[in-house]
């Protein structure tokens, strides 16, 4: 019997209606033959709602509590979807996420899953029962609940279905499935079948809201096909696997993607670095160990015995980040420490890009085209980035987008425009 | 160090200005000096709206996802009181019905605790915390989250007072303390300054909303002294504990400490029970297994070989009661299943009442002289009630008080009127 994963986001079960909605389409792949593992998030905007509560009480809720706050907002869900299932006449059985096994670091709000001891999902399944799992949260080594930071819920779905060796997981949303760009941003923007795990990678890592970074990474991992689709509608979606081989792919079809953005960028500058060994470390083992990420690091060529280092992290935690590395900074006796946080990143992603001459030139040719400055450059295997101010940003996308033709349609693919 | 066990209410807990003030007052004992356990229920009507909830999805939600969905209900409470605390520089930490180990029976909806481990509790309270537990909720073998039916968090409080050993378990909710009678049905009833645990227990098992029975019952077992005030001002409340003497105590002072009364009484007569050995059992089998507690029971002397049986249950059970009882009285050849909805309880609670003629004799005719019919009849060792018709008892409350002078101060106590 096919055993599969499905995850349905919070406003796919904002009411008592939607969540009927839910159970019907749940029962469908059971009636088909599934055995099913549901992971669903929050209601609507229940975790806000609950983040709002807490700051009414504390501008800066202790995030031990917090995360036990916000755990109820899934399990809210999983009892209601259980209670829908079994009026429809289907065994179901709601679990929580330490029910679930899923056992996770201690980094509160934003926790990482150790393992997943599926014992008891396994069990419930072989009674016949749809298992319904609160997404978002686990359990530390200490039973403190945690939960995996905002969207972890497809983290959940994805660690799920590879702790009990799904033949798919199915992350259900209001989108359609992954666009060539956000289509708010770029009206023409058009929707991909399929797409291979690092390129959604680097669309989900750079912006691109439809599923959250950790999640395609796992699916990388332990070679989870990931579908993404619509709740909402029965549109096909846009399959997220690592079948596709890149070489043969390159050469048929445009390199190119997607263009993804992200508004949620702030940069540090750290002018006068000394240059020792060691210096770097010092900065960011103090962010490392506060759990903030640091994203972009780019540091100046030395030419005297001192640098400037810049780096981004996103623009909730530039403040914090400021009041880390202020006294690290002046302990090393480096100079200035200046925050920005009106940026964004715009980039280009498409396996082979980095390889395929042209596609950096011809993305800072757009830019500059249009007027806009590139305040750092960062490139991987299948992607080409530009930090550029926040406000010029989706002009950047749209530019982009035409430059790069993607609004056409992939022949190879048979993607409809 | 003092060590006492604190349960606030859901009105205590309301809103984020209650909450606030429930931690300054949290804060005050602590600042005396003593470690602090507090036990909160959820906040206001959040138990009603999240039954409402369930309700819009199934008209009968199943127990068991029921009780994981009001769960969450506590667990929002402690992590806010936890975090208005800490936002006044007081350590604090909130703990889930697991992690405070309160281990349960897995009957669902009105669970038991089977026993506290509380090494967690103690190990916070050593780390010189106050520690936060949410009541009404406990975890059964099976780790699922079971909830110990309306009112529970009093049953977890005096459990936990028990299990950490407190000197003493302070029950703060929206009345100053143990009163005569219902205040709202009788204007001049006085509060009590102390009582003992089985006058409590009578006067709770018999409609006084003050606290549910089963934690007075866990206080008298061990002996822990729990103390009922309100949580809104600084009256000094009633005391309930075992070291008043009854021998003694009823030489000096009114031997009716109260009048309780239950609206919520339903009876079921089961006409013609043949008497034989073990019919009793066969009905009364099927209604424990549903989890539905009978109270008073009551068998007509038998004549001939048949007989009439009548006992009472909650207005809420009483539609499933029947259902379940009529095939067995169907199946022992009894007559017919008459159920009246539309009862009610009331009771003269005191030490030593049955041991002292006159007073069963005062009570019957106090309610004979208002014209009040008597149903049923059930006494014990220190209460007698009578079954009446809904609609009259709260006269028969007013009149009782009335006979036995309970709006005078007694001398002894010291009780202001």
């Amino acid at each position: 019997m096919d055993l599969i994963v499905q995850k349905y986001g919070g406003s796919s079960v904002a009411d008592a209606d939607r969540i009927r909605r839910v159970a019907r389409r749940v029962a469908e792949a059971r009636d088909r033959g599934s055995q099913v593992v549901v992971v669903v998030s929050a209601m609507g905007d229940t975790t806000d709602h609950l983040i709002a509560l807490a700051r009414q009480i504390s501008p800066n809720p202790d995030a031990r509590e917090l995360d036990l706050l916000l755990s109820t907002g899934e399990t809210v869900s999983v009892t209601l979807l259980a209670m829908a299932l079994r009026e429809m006449s289907y065994e179901a059985i709601s679990l929580t996420g330490a029910q679930a096994g899923i056992h996770t670091t201690s980094v509160f709000n934003r926790a990482h899953i150790l393992r997943v001891d599926p014992e008891r999902i396994l069990r419930e399944l072989d009674n016949g029962r749809v298992v319904i799992v609160a997404g978002f949260q686990g359990i530390s080594e200490d039973l403190d609940v945690t939960t995996l930071g905002r969207g972890g819920s497809d983290t959940t779905a994805v660690a799920l279905a590879a702790a009990v060796r799904a033949k798919r997981c199915e992350i259900y949303t209001d989108v359609e499935g992954v666009y060539t760009a956000d289509p708010r941003v770029v009206p023409e923007a058009r929707k991909l079948n399929e797409i291979h795990y690092d390129e959604m990678l680097e669309m989900a890592s750079l912006g691109a809201r439809v599923m959250q970074n950790r999640s395609v990474e796992l699916g990388e991992v332990y070679n989870i096909p990931i579908l993404v689709a619509s709740s909402f509608t029965n549109a096909p979606g846009t399959l997220i696997h690592g079948d596709i081989s890149m070489e043969e792919v390159r050469e048929v079809r445009n390199k190119v993607r997607g263009i993804a953005h992200d508004l949620d960028v702030a940069k540090i500058t750290i002018t006068g670095v000394p240059d020792r060994p060691g210096i770097a470390a010092a900065i960011f083992e103090s962010l490392a160990d506060a759990g903030i990420s640091v994203d972009t690091i780019v540091q100046n060529a030395s030419t005297t015995k001192v640098a400037d280092l810049t780096f981004t992290v996103s623009k909730g935690d530039l403040e914090k980040a400021m009041l880390l590395v202020r006294p690290v900074a002046a302990s090393l006796g480096a100079g200035e420490c200046i925050g920005d946080p009106e940026l964004a990143k715009v980039s280009i992603v498409g396996a082979g890009i980095q390889n395929a001459p042209g596609y950096a030139a011809r993305m800072f040719k757009t830019l500059a085209d249009a007027g806009i400055n590139i305040e750092m450059i960062t490139t991987s295997e299948i992607r080409i980035t530009c930090v550029v101010s926040e406000e010029r940003v989706l002009e950047a996308v749209r530019a982009l987008h035409r430059a790069f033709e993607l609004e056409k349609a992939e022949e190879s693919q048979g993607d409809t425009p």
